[in-house]
């Protein structure tokens, strides 16, 4: 993830920042999604951060595009670029909305949960017991999305959110939101609550 | 999918309306990046329209509201109910913002291709060739999904752009866009082109 302490300009490739608004705003909707669906605060309230995060991280863009505009040319395609960016924020913005739902503590009506269940590929919130072979694991070697189907998309551990974990350790009693079909999660849940000791 | 001529009071369900608006949404995003992707103007121009269908359905869905709420706990919860159909219709714009990029011909810059690239679940544009062994198959029944992880998001048959297709037969020159895992939208592609005649 870019680190921004505070928004002043810093040249970073404008590649990079427009794959990490556009990451970073898909996986919000499903964080919002899981912060209601789990009545999960402290998830809306990350949300909630990840949101000024990606409005840095837009302006951050807005700047290097400007700067390496040289002629009409650049200026129309970088255009499509900053486009792109300000659609993604606008995405990030809706996650944003959701998760607001969430800290006002407005009770989620049954309506909403039915409409996030409904989606095939889904979420799923889960701990990891002692016992579970996934304890020590680094996630990286798992592999879980290519033997399961399974993404982790956050991790709660110790009181504080991991978002979009890629080169961690899994611990006892670290808490997994995950999203992937069915079948992939429900084996995620067996393994991490130690019903389950071995891959299929 | 609800059909609405024009806008006008009807008494359908709220969970219908916003689970329709969640999956329209969520599709959107997606065939707005097909659009961008492969550059095309017709997939663009389908986004665009289903914006203004799920403008239309946002506002039917806040008169269904307004006629369900009957005391101040109704009208709390279904704030949030609005609340999140305002949030997946500020989605769908987010998805029309893209698709509007293709529609007014500007190029689209390498580096947005790399960041829709990026995503470890992509898209694919497909063509069905005659001596596929998916020709004439009813699309329910291939359980595309279970089977190697891809859905068929869109079809283009004969010039019209059928959305988010699920009782169909495949037909021969089918123009598929499809959304998977790397390895099940490889198979899927051997299969449209007839190259491989079995599933795994």
């Amino acid at each position: 993830m870019v680190k921004l302490e505070k928004i002043q300009y810093k040249p970073i490739p404008v590649r990079d920042l427009l794959i990490e608004i556009k990451d970073l705003s898909e996986l919000m909707i499903d964080l919002a999604y899981s912060a209601a669906l789990f009545d999960n605060r402290e998830l809306a309230e990350e949300v909630l951060e990840l949101e000024e995060h990606v409005d840095a991280l837009t302006y951050l863009l807005n700047m290097n595009v400007m700067i390496a505009v040289r002629d009409a040319q650049d200026a129309e395609r970088l255009l499509g670029v900053q486009a792109v960016a300000s659609a993604a924020n606008k995405i990030s913005d809706a996650a944003a909305d959701i998760a607001t739902i969430v800290t006002q503590n407005i009770r989620i009506h049954p309506i909403v949960t039915q409409a996030f269940m409904q989606v095939e590929e889904h979420l799923v919130r889960t701990r990891i017991n002692p016992d579970s072979i996934l304890v020590g694991e680094p996630l990286g070697k798992l592999e879980l999305a290519s033997r399961i189907g399974v993404d982790i998309i956050a991790i709660r551990r110790m009181g504080r959110w991991i978002i979009n974990p890629k080169k961690i350790n899994l611990e006892n009693a670290d808490i997994l939101i995950a999203r992937g079909a069915p079948h992939g999660i429900d084996e995620l849940k067996k393994i991490a609550e130690g019903r389950v000791k071995s891959w299929d």
